[in-house]
């Protein structure tokens, strides 16, 4: 795709504010209710406005994701995979913690069960902070610790899926042992990877 | 609680056709539109019969989940750790790769997020279904191949969480290599905590 990282043109300030409204929405009314028409309303910004830049509600709402202030992690470079992971999972726990922002994950989330338009939203929502943590595993592989040929989706997934399990299932603190314990498992068990030859056939 | 295990008299095939009727409705409408009248219509069964049996649909809803043969999972002794998850993690793909069950999960997951009643029911089933494999961490454990104080909750919510991330977010197939990577991750990571001289404050 040739798409721009962000929206060209335009007041960056109002664009924040549409993202703000639009993800403020979907939390409160769920992708089904959402529409361009009450994030114009609940923004302040003309409507005809909003659909010049973003012709659809699935487009706004893909911005919306990628470039909302409050969806956004850093990747930290800590010099090792265990505490970049640490870092990581920190900020998905600080994520999770924000009863505003886990609200628009957890309707993102619902509606990406439900919804096609909304599955295809989040997977590229993930595919885009998943890309962006590809540094933290070349970095380890760099280090030793990961094999050249690891693939870091089993572990994305295990990380991002317990802690989904933990707080949206099963509505318990995150605590810190929980975090060390799972990440003390997921990185010892890719680090005995790089410590075992290659398997011929796979 | 001392609860039967499963409801006390009454026909056991009757009961699993009520409970059959009961999963459908739940995947067909959501834990909303699901009524007892309803399930009454859909299992044939009279709907003072099954109030005289289940006070509330969050009770039949409870041992529909628990009791229902669609949801039944064997604990498969193969003599390690990895083979006992092997088997397990297979039993969840094959539920979530047949469409009536998945629907029943998706529903039972998306009630989760949005009602406490929901919520609770799903948990109490987890914890049903994790007890029933505690004797799977019981036997590592003995047979060295775990710590004693292995505290499994992160390793099942990392297994369950992924499979759900894999399949019902991403839309993906679990490929067995998929599956062999995330198990391969969890039991190496477990195995290097066993050898390890404990640590003293934890």
């Amino acid at each position: 795709m040739t798409r721009n990282p962000a929206p060209a043109g335009g007041g960056p300030r109002r664009k924040a504010e549409i993202f703000t409204a639009t993800l403020g929405l979907l939390a409160a009314r769920g992708y089904d209710a959402l529409t361009i028409e009450g994030v114009a309303q609940s923004s302040g910004v003309n409507k005809t406005t909003i659909y010049r830049w973003w012709p659809s509600k699935s487009e706004l709402l893909r911005d919306a994701l990628l470039h909302a202030p409050a969806m956004q992690f850093e990747d930290a470079d800590t010099g090792s995979l265990r505490g970049d992971l640490e870092a990581i999972a920190g900020q998905v726990q600080a994520l999770l913690s924000d009863e505003r922002r886990r609200a628009v994950v957890e309707s993102a989330l619902v509606g990406a069960v439900r919804h096609q338009a909304m599955r295809e939203l989040v997977v590229s929502f993930l595919d885009d902070r998943f890309g962006r943590h590809q540094p933290v595993f070349e970095r380890a592989v760099q280090r030793g610790e990961l094999p050249p040929d690891f693939d870091p989706a089993p572990l994305v997934d295990a990380m991002a899926g317990a802690l989904w399990m933990r707080v949206l299932v099963r509505r318990e603190p995150v605590a810190a042992s929980f975090t060390d314990d799972l990440i003390g498992l997921l990185t010892d068990g890719a680090g005995r990877a790089a410590q075992r030859p290659a398997q011929p056939g796979r």
